[in-house]
């Protein structure tokens, strides 16, 4: 089974958590782009009352292109959020999240679910966070240079990540710098997670370590991966 | 002796610790903005030369009326940070900073500086942090409904920091919005510090844990209260 | 009669404009924020369905709290748009607008909508723009200084609008500061509009040629100026 | 003679311009890095006191490398500044500018320049702006949608400019958004430039009409190109 055929049983898996008059957070991300037309669609199908409130720009064009009807986190809570991953570290559900440069509000709207479903397929799946993706970190622009010696005095050796469309660094959707940071033995990303975002200058990393279910694509089927107790149910 | 007199005579004492050849870091408030003038003339008269980074606009301007030239953290490295604070904790020398909303940029310079020394009248000293001035916490604006619940979690009143010269709410520098949120207990500064800054949406808070020493100005003269060793030594 | 029974008298002239099915335009400013109000107690009172498209984080915040549900200009196109002002040329119905500090954002939504209704009282009425008001200029910072060289090089007085409980410049919800330009003679604003747009670092100015209507509190009741035809239509 | 070594020709012809005491601003493109890389050097090499604005985070890293000491426009006025282009129109030198994202600082150094010297290998020329390149224009995200609706209006076909290592779109160093508007027959730049700039939501455009002279590398030589004079001399 193709890898894009993980993605869409996964985003078909997720429609079973959405019910109708929620308020579902979209993410960002290949599969979580499925799972938006697939939502999109449903809810034409079955006329739910169901309103999305999007995690990056991305996210909000799919929303208004597949007719999701959009509120904003001023107004309401998220009932549940689903969203993408760079990396999963499989035993404890943390995540490294950032490549399409929107983790700080992925983790607005996604740690403010009631529940934060992750999907993904095998591909991401690690023994340990850090293995083959870096950790985006979001910075103040005036303060790349001493955030980058603060990371490197953590371990991690961080570049800044450059735009391709545009000369000079990416610029997120808050104006700021990111500045990726590998590191390869992340022994507690609970506390990384924090150390890092209190570096003067950065806004928000991207270790998310409040996940409670992940839904991974595999070629045996769909599978659900939930914090605590782990394993597992193939479905 | 009136408060203006106190504040000079603290900006003239900060003025001894700035050696030939130094990057200076230029703080905000009442107090930091007498000693950016009483610097620029120091330089002139005595044709030193130092270097500014300015903690804010404002003091950027200060400096540029003073003469003292410019540089950024880009290419340098801070040697000593001179800057105010809205209430220092007489015991710990932990402060609360930004009243002005520039805190970020401030604690960005202030904490990557080799020495960073703090100007205030005795009038800032209090017993415990938070008796009379909020945190500021500066937030990105699709954020602020959520960050304020969680600093209410954490037993704070957060408010959000409206404009008076503007509509709706105060903008950073950076482009962000303001909290300001009064808490009334406040036992483990450091922990708060860093708890604060873990809130998603959280850019940086007004609590500064990481100072070097405290110039006083009292009636009977400016006093210097350092880290660790504490009290003092009248001048 | 009070100016806040003036102010009052327009806004609820202004709710015989909205039609069931609309999307209104919802302006900043003391007139307008009455009108917020009034239009979402007609929404709850007649059941009508009608949204909001708000011009600044101020009108969002009221139409949140009187109930007025909020899309945005990414997914609807504006009906009909009402909005306050600081000067209004009684004989050509230009404005000065921005006292504020939204005015870019206001201009986005007023001059998109398909009619453009301003709510005042008789006390903004002037006989020639920028006779107590100046044109505020949202600029991108790094230009200030150049931008103001060229707002006086076109004979005005520029000054930098300064913040109040935030130190250095007022910052709009855009990331940008104000320049407040005082000019007396404008002669042609529809050039002058267009002059000022044009000069780099320049984002928006405070000039508004394309109104289509202005509600006038006066004691003898609320008048209407129309464009074009002008004089008047006593209510 | 290849295109690389014809950009490096050009860069050195450009030297000859820069005399000591000089503010240079310092342009965006593979021509201006060139450009810079050689000013930094003869900066070392013969002693001079230059200082440098750069009108891109690219072009402030590359100066950083080089040694060039940096102002800002905040201090100093630029007195002579070197850019790239994307377009330059033959006759009369006029620019499209910006696939770099950079346009709005690039035109706030290099209109404020007692000079503006640019800086392109022959491949650039063309007979009429708009043939092979879209104009660049910087949003205000909020207005994207309405702006490519008035951008369509003027004969344009608007595409938002998608980021490569972010999802979504690019976002510029000032926050913004880049709608790339391709427009077939551009008659008269000059009241295009102004028309797309009036358009509110509209930051900065790419349409650059006060050039003062062109250097073209060709293979037979690097050709200057004079404003109004036009035609030519070869070196």
């Amino acid at each position: 089974m193709a890898n894009e055929d993980l993605k869409l049983k996964v985003a078909k898996e997720a429609l079973k958590y959405v019910k109708d008059g929620m308020v579902v957070g979209l993410g960002s991300g290949s599969t979580a782009a499925l799972f938006i037309r697939e939502l999109g669609n449903k809810i034409q199908e079955e006329d739910l009352t169901v309103f999305g409130i999007p995690t990056s720009f991305e996210a909000k064009m799919l929303a208004m292109q597949y007719e999701i009807p959009l509120v904003s986190l001023d107004e309401y809570d998220v009932d549940i959020a689903f969203d993408g991953a760079d990396e999963v570290e499989e035993k404890t559900l943390f995540l490294i999240k950032g490549g399409g440069g929107c983790h700080t509000q992925e983790k607005i709207v996604d740690y403010n679910a009631k529940e934060f479903i992750v999907l993904v397929d095998e591909s991401k799946l690690v023994k340990k966070l850090g293995e083959k993706f870096p950790i985006p970190v979001e910075v103040i622009p005036m303060s790349y240079r001493v955030v980058m010696k603060a990371l490197t005095e953590l371990g991690g050796e961080p570049v800044i990540r450059l735009g391709e469309r545009k000369r000079g660094p990416v610029i997120t959707d808050n104006g700021n710098m990111i500045i990726d940071v590998f590191m390869k033995n992340i022994d507690d990303p609970i506390e990384l997670e924090k150390e890092i975002n209190n570096i003067p200058g950065v806004v928000e990393n991207g270790i998310f370590t409040k996940v409670d279910k992940v839904l991974v694509g595999t070629k045996k089927g769909t599978v659900s991966l939930n914090r605590n107790k782990n394993k597992h149910l193939t479905l």
